[in-house]
């Protein structure tokens, strides 16, 4: 029988980088191992193929296992053995940060994007996607610090927006943050960022 | 040469629906369009594989393409042309909400899951993650009702907290919602909740 581990869940976990190598011999295992666990009632059989084992991907496909999710590095594909099981979801968000930076004068920190999506230009607040492992607070002063060379203290959470239908179909947040310039200084990133300025 | 599409990033898309079907074909297409690609200076190449076409992964991870991400029907690969260039990471959190139930007589609506961490039982607040495309508010409502069966309104955002480390190494937003029982009948859902109370 297949390596495998029953979860808490009743499901099983298959890692492919302990399953026979050969795509055939895998699929063989796989058909009798699938048919067992159906007929001992599992739920859910969910399958870890490293990259180095991506032959095995197109055998999983055929017997009817579907993505879940990917990293660099490995692909999990599931398969329901009872038709209703519940399949978890996997990340469904995005999370920025964007700073209304102010300086001693009152002058607000705006910044234009070399790569924006409208022909005419026009300004926004210096701000980005979260690292991963990255907290909010972080996130804000380095963006900010990244896009204009400013260095800033953060202050407050101003408001956040939740909208959905961003890329390839997941959503977003976006936190609006209150932080002080602590450097008056603009050392603009000229990869990404076409004009920056203190607007009075 | 291979069926592609120039973004606005230099990068290269390609989508394998287009591509040759057979995996040896598409191995040679794809050796001679990354060398021209290379030589064009362009900085990434993206491929869109639907799960209908999984064989052109191993060649895909062959060529020196990774994962990006996948869902559950295509998994998107990706290859640096240049080495330095930037891969924008995919979606990086879940979202979930909880809700502070409070009836009319300044009881709070507690449960105790079924597939909890720990061995002793402990209550908690109802709540879940936001489905695929679901607003915070809507998905507060929703998990309050399905695990008590108590219908409620939302009054406000009461705060929110941000962890990493959570499932698949992804990182976790969750916010409090304070909201009004507009029903006092619990309706368990036996699946997920063992026990839900109104706690004096």
């Amino acid at each position: 029988m297949l390596d495998h581990e029953v979860n808490r869940f009743n499901g099983i976990e298959i890692e492919a980088a302990h399953a026979p190598e050969d795509p055939e011999c895998f699929a063989g295992e796989l058909a009798a191992a699938l048919a067992a666990w159906e007929e001992a009632g599992r739920e859910l059989v969910w399958l870890r193929v490293p990259i180095e084992r991506a032959a095995l991907i197109p055998v999983a496909t055929a017997a009817g296992f579907r993505f879940h999710h990917s990293q660099e590095d490995y692909v999990m594909l599931v398969r329901r053995l009872r038709p209703d099981a519940l399949v978890p979801h996997y990340a469904t968000h995005y999370i920025g940060a964007g700073g209304v930076v102010l300086n001693s004068r009152g002058e607000l920190l705006v910044v234009s994007e070399r790569h924006r999506r409208s022909a005419r230009p026009y300004y926004k607040l210096p701000g980005g996607a979260l690292h991963p492992g990255e907290h909010l607070v972080d996130a804000v002063i380095r963006e900010v610090r990244e896009e204009t060379g400013v260095h800033a203290r953060f202050e407050a959470l101003v408001c956040f927006r939740h909208w959905h239908g961003y890329r390839y179909g997941k959503s977003d947040i976006y936190f609006i943050c209150r932080l002080t310039a602590l450097s008056d200084e603009i050392i603009r990133d000229e990869r990404e960022i076409e004009e920056c300025l203190w607007m009075p």
